[in-house]
């Protein structure tokens, strides 16, 4: 089959959330996953899209993912939340535990999340976004199987640990920034390992600590990170707020994130909710859109964030283009739900 | 004069508190900024130690900085605090919102302390370590004049803005990071053009946007951010942190660090401190201590922090080094006090 079909975002929302229902996901914690997806496809991040629901499906299959898993939310502190994801999918679990934060963050000025027996968050942007759409800043970490290594060293010690940074806009966040600790992310090695394009030098090293052109050499051996030493502290800063802090596994313990051995990865997530008028005094919407303007205004340069609001805007205007034999092959798995 | 002289850190404090009081700072100010100073010298951080001294006491003769301010500390939420440093230096606005700080984070989980109508804080590690030291995980953000664009872009938006993250262990911080967004810090570029030697390509662009190897041309340009447009949006993490969430002035906008033109630069600091206790579970310190030995037991590797903790427990046993010239003039500065 080829080609391409259009779908509104709620289409996908629904196909993805049948698919992982018919996998063995409750209605509910399949509800969470496939609003992100949805959210994935309407702001064009393919990879974390309906092309990663057969994945999602297979974890569930395998026992990666717990899909009856309920998580559980305690507030161990009055500012302070904590959620088991119970080994189930990560996007319950922060579901659930947002439900608390955005209220608590409002009363107390900050309030923060931390999430343990988790797994892969998906766009972690897109979880922080939804705290800047409750009128906060929000600040989020989330960790992965290791793959960088400390400059200097050979074995990898954290993940592409993502952070990100949302804040409140008019209806959008004002700002998103969503970025890995490592130079690229670690699919694009798998792409070019397939289809025997070399990778340029400073994507990757071998599993001699020397930086390496081939993609199948820098998959057995570890990714470079953004900057040298700097991107490895971002990761380390990623690491312990979204691992040690939140009670979750290490990247050097946790389980792949893809294939189905290892059971669950045991990964974690933290999130800070910040409330402006506790901090910011008069003006921190006319700051925040000084600051935006100073970058906007600059040809060439790009506000981050600025490329997903306009893939929505297109998306909800044109609908999404979506593979016809993608679509296909999650409406078999969801068995024609 | 020439030579070098040995020193405790308890000298070094007196003599940079003699020299900030005789130029018309507050006793408790001037105690509060010297005890930096001596633990920059501690560390080994000699640009942010005695060095830096008659720039202080410049700024306050100047009027950059009101030598007399009292900084004022509201409690504007429950786990919420906000520091004015009314145009004095940051530090003691600093240590008297800490003072409030610590025990808030204790009892709410999380806390955060924003100061604004502030000035360069020195090291920011320093801070964020005092955080660790009292059982806290504190991540700092200071913001600082513009001097980084946007990938693509030619003016600066945001300073070398560096954040810090310090992780209790026993007595000092088992883990430090304290790291700027940029490439190199400006001031290599400072004295690379009082020299005339080149730059490494990469660390600096000119006006028009190019990578420059002039230092002279680097510093009427930008600084090259770490990693590019992810060491930007580190830059830009922090600002929004510590200038638009605090209520600082933005980079864009502040005066200079450096010289005595421009009045006060109002920029700002921001502060989180989080209780292990009520986020990880049990295990914290020991997932810290098998993340740390992941990457000591790689030859060749490093720990964020380690240099600074190798440097402290030299400067106990053997004393600080300070060239005579420069105790001369900072003895000078105090008057004989």
């Amino acid at each position: 089959m080829s080609g391409t079909i259009t779908m509104t975002a709620s289409e996908v929302e629904d196909l993805a959330s049948g698919a992982l229902v018919a996998a063995g996901t409750r209605e509910a914690s399949a509800r969470a996953l496939a609003r992100a997806v949805a959210a994935a496809e309407r702001e064009g991040i393919r990879s974390h899209g309906l092309m990663y629901v057969p994945t999602y499906c297979e974890h569930v299959t395998c026992g990666k993912v717990d899909g009856q898993a309920v998580p559980e939310v305690a507030k161990t502190a009055p500012g302070a939340l904590r959620a088991d994801a119970r080994n189930g999918f990560a996007h319950p679990a922060i579901d659930a535990g947002f439900e608390q934060l955005v209220p608590l963050a409002r009363s107390q000025g900050v309030a923060a999340l931390s999430v343990h027996n988790s797994y892969n968050c998906g766009v972690l942007g897109y979880h922080a976004a939804r705290l800047a759409e409750a009128g906060l800043v929000g600040l989020g970490f989330t960790n992965a199987p290791a793959s960088i290594a400390p400059v200097g060293g050979r074995k990898p010690v954290v993940g592409t640990n993502p952070f990100a940074l949302a804040v409140p806009g008019e209806g959008a966040p004002a700002l998103l920034i969503d970025q890995s600790a490592s130079v690229i992310a670690k699919s694009e090695l798998m792409v070019r390992a397939r289809t025997g394009e070399p990778i340029p030098e400073g994507w990757a090293l071998g599993p001699d600590g020397e930086p390496t052109t081939d993609p199948a050499v820098g998959l057995k051996g570890t990714m470079a990170p953004s900057g040298g030493y700097k991107g490895f502290g971002v990761g380390l800063l990623v690491e312990v707020m979204a691992a040690a802090l939140s009670g979750a596994n290490l990247g050097i313990h946790a389980s792949p994130f893809s294939g189905t051995a290892g059971g669950p990865p045991g990964t974690g997530q933290f999130f800070l909710a910040i409330s402006p008028a506790a901090f910011a005094g008069d003006g921190f919407g006319a700051r925040i859109a000084d600051l935006c303007a100073a970058i906007t205004a600059q040809e060439g340069a790009h506000l981050p964030g600025q490329r997903r609001a306009a893939n929505r805007a297109r998306s909800d205007a044109d609908g999404i283009p979506v593979p016809a034999d993608l679509h296909a092959r999650i409406a078999e798995l969801a068995g024609g739900r």
